[in-house]
């Protein structure tokens, strides 16, 4: 996507050294547009885990080229194995974190030592470019949604809710809920979007605002509370999210309050759409509440946040009492039954077990 | 209740001069405590529009008391009529502010104009002092609904969530939902709370983890998002929120967001309990979607947040991405459908036009 007219992925190599890793520094926007080089494989952990990137897809495929640096460093198996796995522990709901890796040891793992680098980094290119490739299509297969939609309420706005980031930046390029909304807008459609501001982290807020107006997509801010409110007075005409881990039944674990807007949106008998790639998916989870890890993540993300001071100055300020204890899940499951469906790269599908085997029989 | 030992009330006559108003600044909490004393009606008016005061028994109280100081400068009838719709508008959702201020003029408009300032007093204090004791009344109602958790799960700690304050800072005295708390903490059941942040005032994170916090309450902050997980995960036993307007049908206009928690209540099994005084039931609204006015509050309650930096200086910072739009409802209606029951100063009733006219025949 562009910024000012550039286009840009959200991770790419150095055009001209060939090796070194470029992300956005992604916990200073929408403040500042820092790109940070990373040379070691500990870097790309630390930026994942501290969510200098963030986004499932995204996750992947920094984890992939966090392997591709640590094998310039030690290309040895005993080493791939051992930083694989360190990489593996930065965050755990995400499952694409491991499928990422795990496409690349089992690649790397039959390849002689003196070649993994180049295998390494040709393989991480084709995950990065294949997530592209996934969120270009869902886009696709979830823009005919919002037509629908469009049709059906002629010179009207079509309002699209969205809960946290799955724009571009949680991906590749693109992004995997967003992709359809950027597509709606581009193809001339009118469309708002509600962005929930997605507490603790304010990834709505921050990035997905950010994203949306670089992208000129007429959007409103919204405080996590407030999207059952639009839904019951007919201001909400679809949900569209992202996912970190969506299992094979159909349940759907996301960020932090996604099961409350399914709740409404199933209550208002509006539609709860997921976008969801097929790297996405864990086959070998059925029940999402019991079975999927659940992150907890610093109580000061809930107690302190970040911002800008009117004279421009990042502050970081406490909004809870002094002495209270917090606590701060970064993901919640929403269960299959109050997803309307899943848009993957193959098309749409029932978020069930057979509604995701029939788009994916090769997993029967 | 108590700081730092001392008793206090929300609101309050001065000792020595019997005639001005002292109230709390809401909106320094938890920072600093703040003792405002009003001397003129456009303060009390000013206080209440900026959440100095807030909380429906409490805006009620602070709207009586300011009707009191409009009569010292002016006790005519013309001014009087005038100062009380000055009053009454400046929150539209809560219908204790309408109900204070008419029962109010009922009183004053058929006493003498030179017997209407100590009228007026007299008035004022009977409505704080009944509010404390139907706040009390409440506690009691709102115990044995904890008692009974309790002897339902020996040597269990009680899990309560609760969003927004309806703690004393919200009424005159001991609060609403918060009253049941406080009598379970002192009764020595070993009881823990849930606290909403509540975005986007923060209404829970600083008032609510305050108020319990200096009461010695155990409690977690917890993002507005998060409720919904700790449902399904069977760490919440009970929900119990306030309410700003109850329809004589049960529906419940409450703090933005509290629809949200009750459609998780309701999915997960967890009682979902309304404590609501007789002064926030509007016998006139049977539909609280379509009928309740929903307050739209300034969209920099969203986009912008006041705390305290490490150094101790009080901060505003922008959290929301530059030139992004926002709004802001400030409340939500959750049917009573999806409510458990109503906690009344007269007792438990069910949240449907039967329940409330089994309590409160008169009305029928």
């Amino acid at each position: 996507m562009k910024i000012d007219g550039v286009a840009y992925r959200s991770v790419w190599t150095d055009a001209e050294d060939g090796w070194s890793v470029h992300i956005f520094d992604q916990t200073a926007l929408p403040w500042s547009l820092k790109i940070l080089r990373l040379t070691a494989c500990d870097r790309a952990a630390h930026a994942i885990k501290s969510m200098q990137v963030r986004g499932a897809p995204l996750i992947g495929a920094v984890a992939a080229y966090g392997l591709c640096l640590a094998l310039r460093a030690d290309a040895s198996s005993d080493a791939m194995e051992r930083d694989a796995a360190m990489l593996a522990e930065t965050r755990p709901t995400a499952i694409n974190l491991r499928w990422a890796l795990d496409r690349m040891l089992t690649r790397l793992r039959r390849t002689p030592v003196a070649d993994r680098v180049d295998v390494a980094y040709a393989e991480a290119a084709a995950i990065a470019d294949e997530d592209v490739a996934q969120c270009e299509a869902m886009g696709r297969y979830g823009l005919s949604l919002i037509e629908d939609i469009a049709a059906s309420k002629p010179g009207q706005r079509v309002n699209v809710l969205t809960h946290c980031n799955a724009g571009w930046l949680a991906t590749v390029d693109w992004g995997t809920a967003l992709a359809p909304i950027y597509m709606a807008h581009d193809a001339g459609i009118d469309l708002h979007v509600w962005v929930d501001e997605t507490r603790p982290r304010n990834q709505g807020a921050a990035l997905t605002a950010w994203e949306l107006g670089s992208h000129g997509v007429p959007h409103t801010v919204i405080a996590d509370n407030a999207g059952g409110h639009y839904m019951q007075h007919g201001r909400v005409d679809m949900a569209i999210v992202g996912t970190d881990r969506v299992t094979r039944t159909g349940d759907v674990a996301n960020k932090i309050g996604t099961y409350l807007k399914a709740l409404a949106a199933r209550d208002n008998n509006v539609p709860f759409w997921v976008a969801c790639p097929s790297t996405t998916i864990d086959w070998t989870v059925a029940d999402g509440i019991s079975e999927i890890p659940i992150e907890e993540r610093s109580p000061t993300e809930v107690t302190d946040l970040t911002g800008r001071m009117a004279d421009g100055t990042i502050a970081t300020i406490r909004v809870a009492a002094g002495g209270s204890p917090a606590a701060n899940p970064a993901f919640d499951v929403t269960p299959g039954r109050l997803v309307t469906g899943l848009i993957t790269e193959r098309g749409r599908c029932d978020a069930t077990a057979a509604g995701l085997l029939g788009l994916f029989p090769e997993r029967g």
